[in-house]
């Protein structure tokens, strides 16, 4: 089974910023993604407020340098007001080559 | 705490096809599974059209020698006309040797 | 990109168990944790009785340490009586440690 090493990105947002976080995404090398719904508890750690409510759950598998790309984004627009939880997975995608771009690093 | 290295194989498919492909699955070894719905767009890569919509998204925990099973079959029964996305997670399961089969390579 | 390598722990359970489950991941040292809901089926392996139905799904994102605790405690708590599977997968998390805590041995 031909599989190529790529990057999960998950991001977990209040539901509100959906459609502006997937076309910032888009626009940052991601190919495809699938949004679904979850509830959400949490201590936002830097800030005393606490978040609590109704939130999509975004994944997009991308290769490492959009990954990165992504992350760094996702941290400098909405870290410090809004609740939002970023984090990456190593997965191997079946045929996963089809979702590198050509910014990406050699896929692994 | 006792866990074993398994692969959790991830599979997003239009909704209509989830029935057949639970059935597959598990005709192919898994021993369970979840699924959740998810919305989802994206390029499909080889083909000029573009899927976007009702996805599912099957998981299950197996071994490496299933989730190689599962995989080929993924992509030999569906890449080429159905807009599906399978890749494979290492992860850690407490009490996993359960999800193992005869026919799983040891788990790692 | 800063990111810091931290444990998800996921758990899938009957959807009855859910608040005492969060009371007690949030007891043993999680800040924060998300729930989807899911379908599920499978064999629990040491009992004859298989599960199959409406299911939820937690996700916490926590240190090594939490994570022992966590898996550990839901093994003895719930793994006799109730269909609860749970794994862990590693994760690079921006900002990771924030859902660190004192307990948790140092992150890798």
């Amino acid at each position: 089974m031909i599989t190529v090493g790529l990057k999960k990105v998950t991001i977990i947002a209040e539901a509100v910023l959906e459609a502006r976080l997937l076309n910032e995404i888009r626009a940052l090398g991601a190919t495809g993604f699938t949004v679904g719904e979850v509830r959400g508890e949490g201590s936002r750690g830097v800030r005393a407020s606490d978040w609590e409510g109704d939130n999509v759950k975004v994944e997009t598998l991308v290769g490492a340098g959009t990954a990165d790309r992504i992350l760094a984004h996702v941290a400098a627009a909405y870290f410090e007001h809004y609740a939002v939880i970023a984090w990456v997975t190593d997965v191997q995608v079946v045929r996963g080559d089809k979702y590198l771009n050509p910014s990406d690093t050699e896929p692994r």
